[in-house]
């Protein structure tokens, strides 16, 4: 019997290959300055979910899909590399990062670098009939606008809950949109289906952005397996704040005067309700995507993968 | 008679107007960044190359040129304002960079974003099949290795004329050969041809180049219609300064402990010769060219337009 593709954690190790030999065949220049960034993959989120919906009813994956796996995980890294000289970061992972090693100059170049591997991974699959729907510069775009919005949002301790939601639907959501929709294409190009899958990856990005907001309160590096207490120093008002200033107006004009200290914030962010109703938002894009799940035709074996990542997404919701 | 496409000037104004609704047509919050954009074009010189290069036997170029040539002008201006912050400049072509109006996190993001209006124009043609090979990530990544060898070589006063001339390849070059390669492909895919035209934008990308590092060392801002004076002060040596010091290896111990002013390296550079033999290496490039023109099929008025080009990428040579 002739292989019909990649099982779900065969195409993983080969999207996983994919991006270290992109990283580690580049000229030694370059290779030395993304030695760290093998080690910064991480669990590789957007490629599982890719993946998980590029899975057919006998639980196969075609080639295709590898090759948008680690395109869309080269694209996360580039815009990782480019975050940290927007946040200054001299730590990610656990590591030191590029800017910090080597400067912002190279960090600068080097995220231009990797988005130039990653098109590298895209372009025989973009230039496809079948997949002429999937429009990554349009992704690319929504993730810069969302960049580009949280940037201007800096500092404002009054950015409404409507707009902080647009901002991680372009930051952070964009991405696993566009990695359920290059998935999905794989295997159907029906519309319905794909907007379906669209939908799932844009909560999924959503709850993933939103329990990193939370984590980014919790006092323990070890707990958090990150650095965490960075966002409000960096004078991103994530949702936790936002909600907590909300319902206590005094801090807000405390935090105006430069008088609120990280820990009376934690305190309230903790107290107020703040981390509680932003898992509650979380638990709003988990509900939808249960509902979408629940009329959409998955087969079980998707279906359990995909359900795991959701509950991956939001492990601090205690699902 | 049906209209066959546009005619050259035409076809500029057609890729001045793309570029301009890409910028324009942008969200508001990004249009406010983008706005002097618009302004920075300059004279397009990658597109007029490009456009040249597409023009038929009749005179006429066809409408995907003026798609590339809108691709490879946001292109070019993406790789500026993300030269603007690697050089921490503050004007460009007169106006305030992106980075000195709006910090250099906006003009990172803003790099980024229009990087991605360029792959919307290119977008719809790089799927075409007559277009496959026309690797576009390719010259992205070249240019970003050229601008990563820069960043690596800053300082460094013993830089070779042979490590220079391959920064200079990708950093400048390789966007000019990618124009000629974009161009002459709308026309033909056979293979000679286009290793012809795209040789002649490598050399033309080096004049250009060459001619610009030259210009760095005129007193006058007015003579240079560009901030001068402003390499050196960032660490980059160019090829006048590099063949100086190969001439006056006691200039170069001196700069190399911080005690040589601008004005003795532009005396030195001047006098040693160290201009009059980039320009010879430029000559070089030009001959070159001109010898494979000479030998290459192409239409009389069409060739009129080329060599104009070469002039005007070598004006300071006298040509």
């Amino acid at each position: 019997m002739i292989k019909q593709g990649y099982a779900y954690e065969e195409a993983l190790e080969a999207v996983s290959g994919r991006v270290d030999d992109a990283l580690r065949k580049s000229p030694g220049l370059v290779r030395q300055f993304l030695d760290t960034m093998t080690r910064t993959k991480g669990k590789m989120m957007r490629a599982r979910v890719l993946l998980a919906c590029a899975l057919d009813e006998e639980g196969w994956i075609n080639a295709d899909a590898v090759g948008f796996g680690a395109g869309i995980e080269l694209l996360h890294l580039a815009t990782l590399v480019h975050d940290d000289v927007i946040d200054d970061a001299a730590v990610r992972r656990g590591l030191p990062t590029i800017q910090r090693q080597y400067g912002r100059r190279t960090a600068v170049i080097c995220g231009d670098y990797m988005l130039s591997l990653a098109l590298k991974q895209l372009k025989g699959l973009q230039g496809k009939d079948e997949y002429r729907e999937l429009d990554f510069p349009d992704y690319v775009e929504r993730i810069c606008l969302g960049e580009l919005r949280q940037q201007c949002s800096n500092g404002n301790l009054s950015l409404s809950v409507y707009r902080y939601l647009s901002i991680i639907n372009g930051k952070t959501a964009a991405l696993f949109e566009a990695a359920c929709h290059a998935g999905i294409i794989t295997l159907y190009d029906d519309r319905n289906t794909v907007r379906g899958y669209r939908k799932l990856g844009h909560y999924l990005g959503m709850i993933f952005q939103l329990n990193d907001d939370c984590i980014d309160f919790e006092e323990d590096e070890a707990t958090a397996k990150k650095p965490v207490q960075s966002d409000f120093e960096q004078g991103v008002v994530t949702l936790p704040a936002i909600l907590t200033f909300e319902a206590l107006p005094a801090l807000r004009e405390q935090a105006a005067l430069g008088r609120l200290d990280r820990a009376e914030l934690n305190r309230a962010v903790n107290d107020s309700g703040g981390i509680l109703r932003t898992r509650k938002y979380a638990e709003k894009y988990y509900d939808k995507a249960g509902k979408l799940m629940d009329v959409m035709d998955i087969p079980a074996d998707k279906r359990k993968i995909l359900k795991t990542l959701f509950e991956k997404a939001c492990r601090g919701l205690g699902k």
